[in-house]
């Protein structure tokens, strides 16, 4: 709506359940052209850098940094060129440095890194801002919300103020550098415990693992809910994986201390070596 | 967008700020015929109840129960017969008991008795669902809200637990009835000392004074700025009225006990003493 006009095409890159659903919303403002599709891999990898390119005529190019659901992470920034892209950043802004110039425009949910649900962010580049169809609601209109200092409504307040104890958090521990050391550390240390093992699988290829959100399967998944009710006495919770994809997956989010992974990497380890 | 087709006209009574922001919103989207217009009284009244009837054809009638910045509230509910009542309750809304059965749509931001800020509620009868135009975004579509249990996206959970506290609150002080006699009793004894003075004055119809926001201006405008400076020090804050309309106002919302209606009267008395 502030980006598109109507008649005008759209790109946009599928790596799975996130990507389908701006897809399928975009698809009933524009002309939709889907660059590129991992579905032969069964959403399990991202597109090649060279295969993110935009068709001709394009207004920008979508695509979704992180899949929570399939634990699916770019590794890269796509290059589109002139043509603006676009990021949803929900669940994986603020977890490693991020070179904002590189976008057009980035825009997430807060709950995942940010703060509270009910809070959204959109960071668009200035030459964007004022391009709204007429009958975009006021609202979600950029350049009516820019002028209002993102006040134009009543703000939701208390995420605000949770969001910048948040980023002084993020500050203090020195920023997204060390964000990012910390969680690929993190995701380091639990896909290694799987990959190590027979026990253990994740189907997602190497380089486009998602530091956020580590999917795995058991061999056998008969034991999926023995797994599940043992983890969470021994108080390792909501790791069950989305119904869509089955198995297991562990939201290893910036507040998810190193020690939380480690706790969950000895119970996995134990739950096998009681069972192999 | 949920209520009305292209080229359908809606109709909506004007009582102040906030209604001028609905029928400028609304008449980009539909044929806006104005029912009632308060503007001859500088918007210090409601029209009567037999001058809010539906135009012919209209989607829906629109008002505002209680516009804020002028301090205006409806002492009666309109009856529009078949057409949809449509009513912003954002500011009244748990301050008195309501006959939702009498609304086809209420709508309002939480932020004023409700919870936080970020929190929006919507309550529709379940014959209007489904009738949203082609273009409504996703989110805004009634009929798939109320399919998603009004979790379509993900709820700002925080501003739910708030809610939640807030309504068990109210029902614990004996429900609606018993908080819309305390609020009576509020706005009573403000309004009270406001009228029994020659320095003090509220320019609304006694029929129409809200029971929320309660404006005052001082007989010589002079003394607005010791008046709140004073104020502010004896711990009374936020009382100055809104720009356009200048002077005072006092916003009793539910979360105001009766002692601070009383510290403010006193205080008002008080500065009267010393200047007369």
């Amino acid at each position: 709506m502030n980006l598109s006009q109507p008649g005008q095409s759209v790109d946009y890159v599928n790596t799975g359940s996130w990507s389908a659903k701006a897809i399928a919303e975009a698809g009933r403002y524009a002309e939709v052209t889907v660059v590129a599709d991992e579905m032969a891999s069964g959403y399990t990898t991202t597109p090649a850098p060279e295969a993110v390119r935009p068709s001709p005529g394009a207004a920008y190019l979508h695509y979704t940094p992180n899949e929570t659901i399939g634990g699916v992470e770019f590794g890269y920034v796509p290059d589109t060129g002139e043509v603006p892209l676009v990021a949803d950043m929900s669940s994986t802004i603020l977890s490693r440095p991020l070179d904002v110039s590189r976008f057009g425009l980035i825009y997430g949910g807060a709950q995942k890194n940010m703060g509270p649900a009910g809070l959204c962010l959109v960071l668009v580049r200035d030459d964007l801002v004022g391009r709204a169809r007429e009958t975009t609601p006021s609202i979600w209109d950029y350049a009516l919300m820019a002028k209002n200092g993102s006040m134009l409504n009543t703000p939701p307040t208390f995420g605000l103020y949770l969001l910048g104890l948040i980023l002084r958090w993020v500050d203090d521990l020195g920023g997204l550098a060390v964000m990012g050391e910390l969680n690929r550390a993190k995701a380091e240390h639990l896909y290694a415990v799987i990959d190590t093992s027979d026990f253990y699988a994740n189907p997602v290829d190497p380089a486009a693992r998602s530091w956020m959100n580590v999917t795995f399967t058991l061999a056998d998944p008969a034991l999926d809910a023995a797994f599940l009710a043992q983890a969470e006495a021994a108080g390792l919770t909501n790791l069950e994986g989305h119904r869509s994809v089955g198995g297991m997956r562990a939201s290893i989010y910036n507040a998810m201390p190193m020690e939380g992974v480690a706790a969950l990497t000895d119970f996995m380890k134990e739950f096998e070596r009681a069972r192999t």
